[in-house]
């Protein structure tokens, strides 16, 4: 395309604007393009910014609360069709349990209640009439589902029982809430399974955390660390939990970014989901919970995102290619327009989710501005130099690198464009975290890689108390230290290393640091 | 299959079964098969029994709520992925609003709010902390959304805005909460679009009511008439409502089953949604919103069902069709089993949904039973004769007609059939429904009708007070008569004609009824 033209004057209709300035003044003005904070000085009100303008959000008039936008959704139902496919292929099933949780029933479960009773919602009224019995809004449904498991289950040809839902949750948290990341209401799925051995739950746990990879790794491009939690970090009532963990370079913080846990058999007994087995011998299920939620989708903002905006990975943008006409002057408008869908045409029929943004009161360049606020990994711009060669340029959104590919061969060279991309954003993600783990072996390494905002891989004794005595050392404005996970992949750890805390024999290596 | 095999005892390894029939009763004991209420003697308790013996329901600890079990839950998702992928096309997009709304908001269209203030239910609590502000939970989310679509509809070019979003919603009712039919909580799809002009809202207020046709008559196999509302049933705020009404002859009451509201400008007004068009000028837009729920499996379990169980049309039934093996003594049960498995291999390769029950400890008739229970349209019995002569037999569900298909023209069968019993499933629901029509002229004829459970088409002079009149003049235990809908596919209507209740000239036909 024509350089140059993209900074030209919008073909507006507005009769009241009548200088290329004055124009585009009015358009900035309108639109509010152009974020107002920048990612590396002011990172939450940059990310506060960004979900806005990248139209994935709108703040909504209940503290907490969020509207989730189509260019949102289109994400989430395309991270939900492979999930759903992938269980399904391990014969796991839906279903819908109601909403609301009684009393009794939430409260069975001790150590479980504890830990979410403070953040729980409770119907009190229905019109003008008050409930006898007040009624829970479910913040995860362990408490919901495991009664009627008990009943559904008699013998071992009945399990395993493997369930999953899709729904909301409402978990009324009055620290800080943030887009995606912290929310009163979010969306989530929810695995619940039995099995008569707890063989068959350990392998499935990890089954699922692998598929919880995949979709930061593979559709997300955030690469995570596979690992187990500590005992202070593990669900609520569970035997042990396993999570798949991000981290933010620009706050230094970890993120939890989807959990599959094994409940052992404690819910079992609370709930008395027993079984006979073939010969005939009492037994108590082993039961597993996993979930991940909306929250993937903050983390990718604040992981890809940048000063212009939204940074999609092509696999799950709701639109891959965006294709906008650069008209210019005495050209053939008209030509450039048909060039612009029949570009679509080749290729939506070839599989791309590709549009046009054919708008005729927006310039060019303010259609640049837009479709990088919100994202779109390809850019494929058409003028009167493109038409006559019989090309058209490509401007990636990651790195902003044009190039010029004949007509002729649209379709192989986006594909390949866009593979690219969804690699490329993974390996620059990978490289920035990696730069940001730290092994220590000391306190003070240790303290001096937390002010660095590193996630720090250091020798732990595994002792429950130590870790809360980090907790304490480390408490200040910024929150305290506190594990994120056990990797799986374990560095070697001599004999005689020390836990960098305590002192004593280190057991393994564990990741620490601040984390949301 | 050899005839007598059906009826023998269950291969079971339990020891304590001695006789025969001790081990038949035993089985029938532990599993409860069998319906216990009859159809046409009492509806209501067999409509219970039915949706939970066939594992589509399980009853909840709270009142008006309702498991959705994994059988229903595949019914959901056919529909939603037709429905899903028919609005995609109509360029509707998906969102996500909260659940929860604040209570200024809920009251800003009066009217509305009047409709379903007795059945909010509000949060006033979280954890032991009372809240600030009671928060509502949405009953439906005209209230929830509009106050942004007023923010993000500013031009022309904003316009239309369709939104729709799968979500749960809570009307906290008392009275007689049924499964699927009436619940305090249920899912559904709510599409809210906002227009330049009016004929653009009704354009899509009736392709939409065609998709909820489609639904019922394509996928559910139930007749349904479409319709518009009275101005006393029309949707509480709008303009006119439309919607597709089914009839279930057993209660002689009509059902609503989908609704398509043209909300006029009447929200717009209230909540400020302006625009200004090409020319400059201010406008208000025009709105529709428009929705169908988990009730529609009700009415599919209620017009369908037998006194064996469900009867699952075969386009949404999870599995189509289910194969089980018929052993006999010392038959070649090996070859038998296999045969089952190449039959499911075959099948589902032809892309039907096809499972095989091969359990050991299950005799065939617990089988047959176990699946006619669940509704399963087709099933598949093979037995040592079928083997030899390479032949497969089949039963419908729907007629138990049974007929042997040889081997080698499986699919071809298997398709033609499940066709056939779709249809025959469609056409004798619609032959039930068509003798339940009654078309009266006068008041006498008018409760001769109501009291023998008709779906009475009356000739009416479209006055709101007449309607209360009528309600009022039909009071009783078994409820009062209102309109269903005035049917766009009229009858002629002959000059003089006179309304059926005012004795007042008559404008159009339509549908009275009891209903749900």
């Amino acid at each position: 395309m024509e350089k140059g033209v993209a900074e030209s004057a919008p073909s507006s209709k507005k009769s009241n604007a009548n200088s290329k300035n004055a124009k585009k003044k009015e358009v900035k003005k309108e639109t509010g393009l152009g974020l107002s904070n920048k990612k590396d000085e002011n990172f939450g009100e940059w990310y506060s910014e960004v979900v806005v303008s990248g139209e994935m959000i709108e703040y909504y008039d209940i503290s907490g609360c969020y509207i989730l936008r189509p260019w949102t959704m289109s994400i989430w139902e395309t991270m939900q069709a492979f999930f759903d496919a992938e269980i399904k292929k391990m014969k796991i099933k839906n279903c819908y349990f109601p909403l609301f949780v009684s009393p009794g029933v939430l409260q069975r479960e001790k150590d479980h209640i504890e830990g979410f009773a403070p953040e729980v919602a409770w119907v009190t009224k229905s019109g003008d009439t008050d409930l006898d019995v007040h009624i829970a809004i479910r913040p995860t449904s362990e408490t919901v589902m495991y009664p009627y498991y008990s009943k559904w289950i008699r013998g071992h040809r009945d399990l395993p029982l493997k369930l999953n839902q899709w729904c909301n949750v409402v978990r009324w948290e009055f620290s800080h809430p943030t887009p995606f990341i912290r929310s009163r209401e979010f969306l989530w799925q929810e695995g619940h399974t039995a099995f008569a051995t707890k063989e068959e739950a350990d392998e499935e746990v990890l089954q699922i955390l692998e598929l919880y990879r995949r979709i930061y790794e593979e559709f997300l491009a955030i690469p995570v660390v596979k690992g187990k939690k500590s005992e202070l970090e593990k669900f609520a009532g569970g035997l042990y939990t396993t999570s798949v963990e991000a981290f933010i370079p620009n706050t230094g913080r970890g993120i939890q970014g989807a959990t599959s846990h094994c409940l052992g058999q404690n819910f079992a007994k609370m709930f008395e989901i027993n079984f006979e087995n073939e010969k005939g011998e009492k037994g108590m299920v082993w039961q597993n919970s996993w979930a991940y939620s909306t929250r993937t989708i903050g983390v990718m903002v604040m992981v890809h995102g940048d000063d212009k905006g939204l940074v999609m990975p092509p696999k799950v943008s709701s639109i891959q290619v965006i294709v906008i006409p650069v008209p210019f002057k005495d050209a053939d408008t008209k030509g450039i327009f048909d060039a612009c869908s029949e570009t679509v045409k080749t290729l939506s029929e070839a599989g791309f989710r590709v549009e046009d943004d054919l708008r005729e009161n927006y310039s060019p360049g303010w259609k640049y501005s837009h479709w990088e606020m919100k994202g779109v990994p390809l850019r494929i711009e058409i003028g009167p130099k493109d038409l006559a060669n019989k090309q058209v340029r490509v401007v990636r959104r990651d790195n902003s690198a044009k190039v010029d590919i004949p007509v002729s061969n649209l379709v192989e060279q986006v594909k390949e464009i866009l593979s690219k991309i969804q690699d490329s954003l993974f390996e620059a993600a990978k490289e920035k975290r990696d730069k940001c783990i730290e092994k220590v072996k000391t306190w003070d390494e240790f303290m001096t890689a937390l002010s660095d905002k590193k996630m720090i891989l250091a020798p732990w004794c595994d002792e429950e108390e130590v870790e809360k005595d980090v907790k304490a050392r480390t408490k200040g404005e910024a929150g305290a230290a506190k594990t994120l996970c056990t990797p799986f992949d374990q560095p070697e750890l001599p004999e005689g290393t020390l836990c960098f805390a305590s002192g004593k024999p280190a057991k393994k290596w564990t990741y620490w640091g601040r984390s949301y």
